[in-house]
């Protein structure tokens, strides 16, 4: 991308001209402000082009639409991100399991202590639900946080939680290990924007229509910000098929591999829409070289308050786990070590 | 929809007891929260099966997913909306025009004139742009609102603006006719919250994923919090066609209006993605049966902030005024009276 | 399109070395036949570079993907294409009705005096059915051929028709007036190559996932075997949208027309999939600029053995040619005069 | 699926009183033929209320939609498939591998005892191809099933090759061990008619938008011609994400595997586009339980004459077929012994 800064002496017919110019020398020509042009093209031909207009400034090429979170030379291939003690990223693949929300002490401190036996490396679970309806369910809210560091305190397993509303994120901030910005948020920008300004780690879903290039360039608004600590989550797309709830796009792992330095994980657990499609889901994600899975995972999934067709029993992580091992062993990776039990 | 409330005395075992009754009397078993249950099925039969359970405390029948927005028996056909001194819905067909974003005061004021003159109702004009890439051209904010709230002085024309961010929810109410909230925003739950406290008129445009049924329950938000004006519209949505930027879905017309009592209008011009495109389909949506439509038009598309591309030139807009008389009149309606001009 | 001529006498290092030089000058290398070579690029550039191969023989420049297809400079805007005594494409609008498929003689004749006394201009009916099912009912068969036969000749209406099978072209090509190629054959290239050797008019409908692209390209088939009547129908495309059965691309008709000197219809039956959406979805497409419409009309949709559901009563033909009028008014045309009773 | 049998004496007034009664007790009525009424609903209610009428033959209820592919109870998970020596389906894995398309014997040998030497245990190659355009290579045809015939002599590999016309159903039958049908054809019913007929093993590819259960109704018509060799391949799906060629869509394994007692397998090539990807996506198939892959390999990509780009080099195979291990570990299964080298 070409980027062609102007002067504020540039008036709109100077700045007309310069346009009508680019114009010929390059495609897909967007105008950003009255003092920055942008296009695809050759940037030697638009100097060129350009050398005799008094109020172009510069011209400077980005190396990306999203120069933040590619992938380019000189960069690692895969910049590990903090998960409380642990992290995601690198050659360890890591599991992330719990209810899809927060519906009481003893049904989240059942489950994390299952999670935790099982050998998966961080807990997830909603205070706070973006739900279709304004009939629905939608968190315990704040409280639900407070049981969630409870949660922490007693296995030792990092926390994932989502924020829906950005004039919670202060409060996320103080509460959790990575907040979770979930696919229907995707492009809320006021929300990415000052999500961008913490320094808590992200997990950012992509939506479920959005292509890889508009989840990298949400992402780019997190690093802008300054946040540079983002784990990208694929976790299905809407398509034709009615046979699921979504479309895992399983293809996204490699192609987002090829794109950015970020960690990748799958989300197995919505696509699915029902719990014998989880594991294999899962399996595929770390197969195909995903850096970990988040899944819904619940003591008793039949009375869960909201997706319990789609959370996995408790009692079947262990047999999970070992399956992930060999899937990982076909991606050339390793199963991180378990996150041990606390000491009392 | 049946809703089955429980007292607060409902011990856990009570609850999994009802829940293993109604299991078998109705489908699609939603869990609310700890006193509500909801499904589908016959409230009669179900209330046979739960006579003898004490801590049911009623059980109700929602006369549908979106009870507040369904076109209900009793209901008019179509509710109007209130547009400044206008209105949107009931035979009067309704065109919205404007630039995409507010640019400076002399490029609003010229355009706005050009569609009063042209007989168009009302003006569009973003101040807060959400934008794909944190790098591009994001509205010039609260001095872009004062610049609206001049060319509505000016021009007479009611003014119709994108609110963005949840908490800007108090000046875009105090500043615009009616309030937009965007495809990406249609399910940021928080922001619909807050535009449902208010009681200014809401445009809520459908995601480029949404199904029309969860539009209506997006628009559901809304009308909880007590806001009953709200329009709803057709943007296009994604498929795989690349041929242009979206596939508009006029059948979302027809099936809208047999769902709802709400005002449907039409964006032609996010789908069109190119000028020449955007004339057919408008006509298609008048011939459909929209309310209206809210296009995208400039005095000098070449030089615009944004989607400059499918911009119709304003000096377009009265031959197009004249060729949505006829398409009104296929779908058996009438062009609605213009705004007169200002006496100064 | 550059295509690259290769002598015979190229050897697979000679075509490597100018497979690998063109790779620098183009790009979407797309090797056709050990003697040609195709791919995008700068057709000097092309030539400079490959001025020392003696095995090359011509280096030609194609003016699109589909040459014969594509709207090119000097040819006409639309080539009407022959319908009996009377043609789709031009100035007037074609409305093509009749029953899903041909049950019996009663039903058909009924149907077809009452298009006739409608104004409308063709007869459709299927004799032969794709069905997704094999258990569903397929059509009569060559009865239904002569069935149709018969219906044209005391009507005056000429006869559009869908063949499934290669070896059906030739009975069908002396039986109808129309072959249509349906949706799921779009890319049976053995039935296009075939009905492109014959000199009957054929209906090529999209397929429900082709690009508008491929839909040329498959058109491509019909014209490269020297048939030049060809019509190209939008018929609704899959997306995740349930509330109706296809998508109805409307966009499409004023993209082919951009594309393509071929006349371009709309069939509004299948994307509506239930007859109160059919109106509005013809209208819509009038409005759009298609040279006409092919819907589905039954005499007694209740009965019909396929497709009733989305059968417009024939009763409700009269007032559709009226307000398709209107319609076509908005586009700039008017309806085609209808097809005169048959003197007895 | 409830059937409803008619006598030949129904009169036209009968057939609608039954279509009457049974509205009300069933759904989505379809009627097949004037003989044949099918619906959803409760057979037994069905029953009572149509036991006054003379002309109800007999009341059936079908199994599913696809009574002779649906996994029901008392089948088999899996019915393994024959290929040459060995099949498709039960505990082993199967690897198809080869080119895209058969150019010359030199090629097809080559990349054939590549194949085998890497223990992978099928050949495929295409000697009749479908292209989206006229002006593309479409195969070498029979001389190429003589090279396909050579080289499962020369290597004692089984061989798939595609039908692309009903015309060559015979000289196919005779010239491989199993006829693919693409996904361009999977709802060619003429021609699924004709290879149901043969008794050779069919390899049936999904359409680029065909739901799973339209997969499982076109293989119907297979198994209802009598050939009940049949395995079903994923393939990628069209959406609108166009980072690479089709979105596989890897939890259509875990939902065939519930459907249907056919075996499943994957062609992770087509929907990569581009050699990097293929080895992902065909380690995920693997994970999520697929019976198989089919995948395209060359010798030499660069000069392949269709889809280079996606093919994997043979030197990649050995490699691949050890992590491919790794992935059926993870779902149980073991890979399929390799076919020895022939004795010369």
């Amino acid at each position: 991308m070409i980027v062609i800064m102007l002067s504020e002496a540039c008036t709109p017919a100077d700045r007309r001209r310069i346009i009508d110019l680019v114009q010929f020398a390059g495609t897909g020509l967007r105008v950003h402000t009255p003092e920055l042009l942008s296009l695809s093209g050759d940037r030697d031909a638009i100097r060129a082009l350009l050398s005799d207009e008094p109020c172009v400034l510069d011209i400077a090429k980005l190396p990306a639409a999203y120069p933040r979170s590619a992938r380019l030379h000189g960069r690692p291939d895969c910049t590990p991100v903090t998960l409380g003690e642990s992290s995601i990223g690198g050659p360890g693949f890591t599991v992330v399991a719990g209810p899809c929300s927060v519906e009481n002490r003893s049904q989240l401190l059942t489950t994390a202590e299952a999670v935790r036996a099982a050998g998966a490396h961080a807990l997830r679970a909603g205070a706070f639900k973006p739900r279709t309806s304004p009939y629905s369910f939608h968190g315990l809210g704040v409280p639900g946080l407070r049981l969630l560091a409870e949660a922490r305190e007693v296995t030792g397993l990092p926390v994932v939680s989502e924020c829906v509303d950005v004039r919670d994120i202060e409060v996320m901030a103080s509460s959790v290990d990575m907040i979770q910005i979930g696919a229907r948020n995707m492009q809320n920008y006021t929300l990415l924007r000052e999500a961008g300004r913490t320094r808590v780690p992200v997990l950012l879903k992509r939506g479920l229509a959005a292509t890889l290039d508009e989840l990298l360039l949400a992402c780019e608004y997190l690093l802008d910000g300054g946040n540079e600590q983002v784990v990208l989550c694929e976790r299905g797309i809407r398509t034709f098929e009615t046979s699921y709830r979504f479309t895992l796009d399983v293809a996204a792992v490699p192609v987002l591999k090829e794109r950015t330095h970020l960690p990748v994980i799958v989300d197995p657990s919505h696509a699915a829409g029902a719990k014998g499609r989880v594991v294999p889901l899962a399996l595929a994600a770390a197969a195909a070289g995903a850096d970990g899975i988040i899944l819904e995972s619940h003591h008793d999934p039949a009375t869960a308050l909201c997706d319990g067709a789609q959370a996995l029993p408790v009692e079947e992580l262990p047999a999970l786990m070992e399956r992930l091992g060999h899937a990982c062993a076909a991606a050339g990776r390793t199963m991180r070590a378990a996150t041990p039990a606390r000491a009392r």
